[in-house]
């Protein structure tokens, strides 16, 4: 605390991530990371634009991947003025709060959701309404029939992994005609069904995605947002007041040839899914509970074990998973679906307690 | 206009960059970008990097980075705490303003100047005070010496290239102990003396830079600021309620080799200042009033063609400079300085005039 800090300053409540261990060898299954690489068409790219022209600005619009991702959702009808592009989902994330969540009334989230959404509550002193998932750690649509700001949740839920049909999204955009709906879409490439189709039906749904999961360019840093054009607008003039480039000239071309790759895309995400559903059939042979997972990560429970203590454990043997001392969850572990070794390994390792 | 937008984003008046066309053989003398390429070195660092790691999340804190920039300031006794990274000094000075610069006092910038700060003003709510310029365009810091929230300038100035001698920094720190100051010194290595040798004399000092300059990586999207810890701090609270991972892996890599090598750095400054004071000559000759600039661009009118005249004229032949329809200014040009090719391609241009 300073007399130099804006008041906002000591009030806030920073996002904390998943550790960054410097150590080698470790498995590392606990920020959700993809255990594939990216496409080489990805670093081809990037390689073509490593060179003299990095003296120069980027293109402040990111027209080129606007272009290639409106054109990747071309069969729901998406055009490049209904995407917006920023420095990770969690920049896009921080300007929909800002530009778009903020207003008189309470925004509603799930008690079980993304820990970061607290915060930019925080820094945009926007008000929220916590809405507890259901005793199964679901979302119920009926829950989200209330007044309210705005509404976002992840779909399917982090650090659930639970999906929430597209039905049900229907239904809470259907009751709530006033308000922006965001569905933080980070994780749907591993099983969902994204609701961008539904975006030129509902001008209050926003959808928001990241590179970092299923495209596997967490290293990268790119997120986007898809949605109405008036939505899209005001995005463009928070990030206009804020940062005219926020993506470099490597990541823009990264970027466009991560969408332009599906085969690899298909194959990754086909491999990971695969090992999950194996992980999920092992850790209940052990004694799990698992919840159903539509994502590259499990939670999961031992009746027998404590959450942290299994944490702890597992750290001593190199296999490093996230665990949120929380309420509701403090039994669960998330463990990201690794490569084949490394989900050996932590089975292995699981098995020895 | 939309009832989905906040009420913030209806009052915004977004920044707007400096054209970056698209077209091929453009003198492009209009955004301040270096003519010389980066270092060999950094390519090669980013080339190290460009891999599988991309999958991985970068090291949310950029740890190497700031033990690189302040090894770099060791001199003047900086440590890795007391620096700041992030992506481009744009995104620094956004979190600056909310952090630093917000208070019930309205805070001082001189009338010409970076015109991103009333943009930030807007974004954060922040009440200003323009102080205009002496006439013949300096900062006076007699006129910093009143009530305010903080002060911010450019040093040397942008648009106009003139330098604040350090004398005169310290006289406004000094008559500010309770305000933060904000050196914004993205031009100061083409001729200037950084006031980041004073950080440690002065707690309300804090030194904004770029490596989109002097560096050449417009195109990679580096900023940082040095300060006193506890500025720094605040700027990590916003920081970490904002993005975690402002930074991607390769911007990372290539800016700590950026620091690294210093000869490059300075055989570019050189080459860019050589080629200013040519270009001041040459304008000078043609019967431009040039204003004595420390920075890699010039500002400069000619008492016989109005300035946005001379900017078209110069535009039908493919060469691009900055001109601001803004009051006190609108005669004048920003030309940056280019390779030699591209001065002698302006100068020509002119004096065809």
């Amino acid at each position: 605390m300073s007399k130099y800090w804006s008041d906002l300053v000591s009030e806030l409540k920073p996002y904390v991530p998943g550790e960054q261990p410097k150590m080698a060898n470790l498995v590392k299954l606990n920020t959700n990371e993809n255990p594939f690489g990216p496409s080489p068409k990805v670093i081809e790219a990037i390689q073509r634009e490593l060179n003299d022209s990095l003296r120069l600005y980027p293109d402040p619009e990111g027209q080129a991947l606007k272009d290639t991702i409106a054109e990747y959702h071309v069969d729901f009808g998406i055009n490049p003025k209904q995407v917006f592009v920023g420095n990770g989902s969690d920049e896009v994330l921080a300007h929909i709060f800002q530009g778009l969540l903020k207003h008189d009334k309470p925004i509603l989230f799930p008690d079980i959701s993304y820990s970061f959404y607290p915060v930019y509550c925080g820094l945009f002193q926007i008000e929220s309404a916590v809405i507890p998932l259901t005793d199964s750690f679901e979302i119920d649509p009926n829950d989200y029939k209330r007044d309210n700001g705005g509404i976002i949740f992840p779909n399917p839920n982090a650090p659930t992994g639970r999906y929430l049909g597209l039905g049900h999204v229907e239904d809470i955009l259907q009751a709530n005609p006033d308000s922006v709906v965001v569905v933080d879409e980070a994780y749907v490439d591993f099983g969902g069904e994204t609701a961008i189709r539904l975006v030129n039906q509902y001008p209050n749904l926003l959808v928001c995605q990241t590179l970092s999961k299923a495209r596997s360019l967490a290293g990268l840093r790119v997120g986007f947002a898809i949605g109405d054009e008036d939505l899209i607008e005001a995005l463009n003039r928070v990030k206009d007041s804020f940062n005219s480039y926020p993506l470099d000239r490597l990541a823009l071309a990264g970027a466009v040839a991560a969408f332009e790759d599906k085969q690899w895309f298909e194959d990754s995400c086909s491999g990971v899914i695969r090992e999950r559903e194996r992980v999920t059939r092992e850790l209940e042979t052990l004694g799990f509970e698992v919840l159903p997972s539509k994502a590259n990560f499990v939670f999961a429970r031992h009746p027998g074990h404590e959450g942290a203590a299994i944490a702890a454990k597992l750290r001593e043997q190199g296999i490093i998973v996230r665990h949120f001392n929380k309420p509701r969850i403090s039994d669960f572990l998330r463990i990201t679906i690794g490569t084949s070794d490394q989900n050996n390994a932590l089975i292995k390792g699981l098995d020895a307690l």
